[in-house]
């Protein structure tokens, strides 16, 4: 899919890049517009051209002002808007009549609003902005800001003043942007590439900008605040070129509870998807979704500046056993290893410790940490070849941090910092964060970032390995069968299960029936002991409708069984369209499991797989991924449910055949994928993975086409 | 149970409120002595009077040096040791003689090193503490501060100084205490009223101090940082005391992963228990368990700072769409509501803000978060009467911070601030943290925060109301089964139901039998189907050896089955003792549940409950309680399982005997109490939970005693 032109690209080039900047609604007061100009005046060093817009002045903040955009002396790169709401809409026809490049629209009172006439004027923008190709970031945001120049094109009331680094920030929020992410990232010697406040995006969004980071070399990762995604399917395609390309994303994203979500409704113009659909996509693309500014900075500023650890065991050395102790706590809670020390590690520290300290994983080196056998004795951790991560925890002055730097300098593994001293250290902390160290502050949200690191690397191991999903193209009976589905509500079961049969799927051998004789007919045919059941597009729980028996032994049990259901159905519901019944064999044997097939607007289908039984709903143990999956995916999604361990032979019963299994959730995924549009739920439910080398069969399953 | 003597807690206030210090080892040079006499020094103008003692100066820094304890010219109040090893136990002694009321060992050496002579000496010196009543803390520790009167008996190379407040802290930790804890504190302007680190707790253990800080009135909360409890029942009385008064125990314990627990066990002296069985004790008794320093910190202080929030609904508001949208998100994450606001509140707050920002919950008054009107917006926030915790998420300065504390003193439920601007800020935050209004840095840390403080006294509300847990006196019958178990290994299935009927628990009717005759006899009293199994001391898993057949509906049935199970346990094991068979009644339409009861030396017997089947192996779904509980206890444990979903009525299921389940769990506790000493393990696997008003039954039961 192709979300973006070059047009576009070079729009954003511009607004990111300016060599001009307007400011439509320059003021002297340090308002909004006044704050614009201020911010973008303090790059006019840096030799970019600034203008003020405003027919009430001569002359703003000291330049002479213009009138009107028409009258500049040039066309700007970029134009910041700062007029009332109901003239951002002429000041951009007028911006892109001049053959300005871009604009920002501070101004807010547009979708935010909640009503239906400033929803339709933001509307209107956005379409302007691409009918027209001077693309528009905002409105009601804050602007951005180049720390690669120190270019600023903002209105924040917090200044305009930061740190150039490797992250690449992209937040719909402006007070976010420029509020806590700025000043905690000031705080921390954390710097940016860009930061970039999105607002409403009527025009470009996240998804737009990250594309754009992806192509800035500078940019090492990028990372975002999003209270709701515009456009699902952009940020799917973003995410999967990020992977591709081996840059990490690392999100918040708004939605982790019901509250969040309905906050984030009720105040942005933007939709925010079902939450576990963004974090299925977040897993199988390798987005690190954290929990708040301080953690996008850290974890951010960690992945951008740390090679991969060449293996995932960390080794731990602090000048305090409480703190080792407490340290290794966390890394075990996070679920990384602190592999025990080799004999020649522990020797060699041994040697230096002399009995004081203990030369181990973790290790307290008590004041050898503030000594110059301190260098030997993080060697000796950090070459281990069982530690693929060092980590000091330390409060120590310059020249602890000068080894430490130095340690990171001539290996090729990560060093991370715990730093347990005062926030405000005036020596040693300064100095780590100047060499980009990785510096945290708490144990538990240091071991949090290392496993991130971990993880990002491993999963884009796998995911290159992965092989190509590529949407299979159908078959022209696949094609008839989708045809045929579109518009239709729910399908009997018999119907379901040939559909599944068409994509490859196994199900019970089974019979439509009319009536007794043919019932025990069927029955004789497939063998005892068999299943009766009513088939019916209606009757969608036959347990609670009574309408299934099981284990049917011999021809009288059938007969009873096929009067039975067919009553059953009819009792339960007396609209009901019953077609028949049906005749199934038994199965025995198998481990009960469920996959489903759900479909979202924003994302497209999602595949679900969860162990059956009343596990799926106490527990919510299932895996989701969007449609289609690779077999390694399927395999993933099988490790990630918790009741999976009883596919692998728990408890002395057999192994189930997990082979057969991921097959199945491929071409369901496949399946899904083909029929898009057209399949608008599936449960098979459910799905008997029998002993290994026996396969799979769908005992009962249930089709509902889109317009159903 | 008394573990504290008034001559001990008499001890312990001479060590931290001391008129003298003697300083053994003191000098000139800033290592641990000299730093321990340069911190003393800093409380003589407080009064105290401060005695170096090192015969080989005439004068340490200033101060007339003494030759030794024995002539100084007073007993000093507390002794700080600095010696070599060797040379403590004769320290100690002197200073007895010479009168002093406690002393500090800050010199290390002792078991800390890991051997048998060092850990030896420790023993020594610990049980001169106590048999001369001159009690000690240490060795291997930092000292403590008396922060209210500002008063260093510490070795810290951090300096001495810090800020009053109310919280008492105790660490095994020296390097922790002053380091991280005591100088995040400083940044965070969060105080203490003591200090205290007790290292390898020769002698006094955290205990002691907690113990001593529960009758202190400026310590309005106890913090600590465990890495392991040297007495697990002194704990519980400690906790169980803390509960009585109302006053919370805040704690980090290393145990969380087995990294944590495997360092701690390699560096400290003290045991790491299990750690399972430390947090059911944690929640029977209100202990609020964190993750790290600032956490630590930051929740003390808030649970020190607020009363009891009226309701759990939290109301947010913010001068930041973004940031309220995410702070509303963490609350929801961490299981906290916020509620719509009233009518009322909407109202008022919309006539303020004339359609700029959001008169909702969470807020986003945008501007107005630093205007004259906030105060308004704040209180009709506060007011509604669904909110019971204030939450201001800003970075506002001197101005919004006067309004909060205004809103916080006016008013009875508590306010937290999220403070979203620079660490270092000079306007707002040093205002807030000055008037204790507890600050929090991140939205998800400050959910967790006042989530905390909701359950704390909403545990406290239940904890009063809970009635009394007697240990019951045993019957007659019940002591002799108790002594008839002692050192007893595994009892039969038979004999084990029998000790359960005793207690009052109701088991399956069966009988056993000795032959097929037998059998069947016994089948036709009880009434088909049946269950046949084999009666074994020696056999455990009655499935795995083929000993067990369910569902027998006939004579020749049972026959079959009595002649397979014995057949079956002489063939899994030769040498087991086979005492007959059972025959039982078939127990259906129950819900199956597990209760068991495992015995800890540290702690004693514990109770454990959870739903049977797979659900517990492969969710580690279970509740666990010290014994005895009472039935609310076990009410709370239902309510804690997951799977017990199962026992209210799952997908139309009838709801099952929930009443009869609790007053069992009561009973089982009470009976490992009674047995105490003598019951090593129980399992009752299942026990069958059947439809209301039918009871319960045990199906299974295995008794262990102590010495099997």
């Amino acid at each position: 899919m192709t979300f973006w032109s070059d047009e576009q690209l070079a729009s954003i080039d511009r607004m990111l890049n300016p060599r001009s900047i307007a400011v439509v609604g320059a003021t002297p007061r340090m308002q909004y517009g006044g704050r614009f100009l201020a911010a973008a005046m303090g790059s006019m060093e840096r030799g970019v051209d600034v203008y003020p817009v405003n027919p009430r002045y001569e002359e703003v903040q000291g330049l002479k002002a213009y009138p009107s955009v028409s009258e500049l002396p040039e066309a700007p790169d970029v134009v910041g808007v700062v007029v009332p709401y109901h003239a951002v809409l002429d000041t951009l026809r007028e911006s892109h009549e001049k053959g300005a490049k871009s604009a920002i629209v501070i101004s807010a009172g547009f979708a935010e609003r909640g009503v239906d006439d400033r929803r339709d004027l933001q509307g209107e923008l956005g379409r302007f902005a691409q009918e027209s190709g001077m693309r528009v970031s905002g409105p009601n945001c804050l602007g951005l800001a180049n720390l690669k120049d120190d270019i600023w094109a903002s209105a924040s009331s917090r200044g305009a003043s930061g740190l150039s680094g490797p992250v690449g920030l992209v937040c719909q929020s402006g007070a976010s942007a420029f509020g806590p992410f700025l000043t905690r990232a000031v705080d921390e010697g954390i710097g940016f590439t860009y930061i970039v406040s999105t607002g409403n995006e009527a025009d470009l969004d996240f998804c737009d900008f990250a594309r754009y980071l992806l192509d800035d070399d500078d940019t090492k990762v990028i990372a975002g605040f999003i209270e709701g995604f515009k456009n699902g399917r952009k940020f799917v395609e973003v995410a999967r070129l990020a992977a591709e390309r081996g840059k990490p994303i690392v999100l918040i994203k708004i939605g982790r509870s019901e509250l969040g979500s309905r906050a984030a409704g009720s105040h942005t113009a933007a939709l925010t998807g079902v939450d576990a659909r963004y974090e299925a996509v977040f897993e199988q693309y390798g987005v690190t979704r954290v929990q708040d500014y301080d953690d996008l900075l850290q974890v951010s500023n960690l992945l951008a500046r740390c090679p991969r650890p060449p293996s995932r065991g960390v080794a731990v050395v602090s000048h305090s056993g409480g703190i080792s102790s407490l340290t290794a706590d966390m890394f075990g809670q996070a679920g990384l290893d602190l592999p025990p020390l080799s004999e020649r590690a522990q020797d060699g520290i041994n040697g230096i410790l002399k009995g004081f300290g203990w030369a181990a994983n973790p290790s307290d080196v008590t004041g050898f940490a503030n000594s110059d056998d301190f260098p030997a004795i993080m060697s000796y951790m950090a070459e281990d070849e069982n530690v693929g991560t060092l980590v000091v925890a330390s409060a120590g002055a310059d020249a602890q941090a000068t080894q430490v730097i130095a340690q990171r300098d001539g290996s090729d593994k990560p060093v991370a910092f715990l730093w347990t001293g005062t926030r405000g250290a005036q020596s040693g902390l300064p100095m780590l964060r100047q060499a980009g160290i990785p510096v945290f502050y708490v144990p538990d949200k240091l071991a949090a970032g290392v496993r991130y690191l971990n993880d990002y690397h491993d999963w884009r191991e796998r995911w290159l390995s992965r092989g190509v999903v590529d949407k299979p193209e159908p078959t022209a009976g696949q094609e008839a069968l989708a045809k045929a589905l579109n518009g239709e509500g729910a399908l009997s079961e018999y119907d379901s299960k040939a559909l599944l049969r068409a994509f490859g799927v196994p199900t019970t051998r089974g019979q439509r029936v009319e009536d007794t004789d043919g019932a025990v007919a069927a029955a004789e045919r497939i063998g005892y002991p068999v299943v009766v059941k009513v088939n019916s597009a209606d009757i969608l729980h036959k347990t609670e409708a009574g309408a299934i028996r099981l284990g049917l032994a011999d021809a009288d049990a059938v007969r009873k069984a096929f009067e039975e259901v067919t009553a059953g159905a009819r009792a339960y519901d007396a609209n009901a369209r019953i077609d028949g019944a049906l005749v199934q064999e038994m199965v025995s044997g198998g481990v009960e499991t469920i996959v489903g097939i759900s479909y979202d607007e924003q994302l497209g289908p999602f595949l679900l797989f969860g162990t059956g039984g009343v596990m799926v709903e106490v527990y919510e143990d299932v895996a989701l991924r969007l449609c289609p999956i690779t077999r390694q995916d399927a395999l993933e999604m099988i490790d990630q449910v918790k009741g999976a361990r009883l596919l692998r032979g728990f408890r002395g019963a057999l192994a189930a055949d997990v082979d057969a299994l991921a097959d199945t959730l491929v071409r369901v995924s496949q399946m899904a994928a083909l029929l898009e549009g057209s399949l608008g739920e599936l449960d098979i439910n459910p799905l008997m993975v029998l002993p290994a080398g026996q396969g799979v069969k769908a005992a009962d399953a249930l089709v509902v086409g889109v317009g159903g």
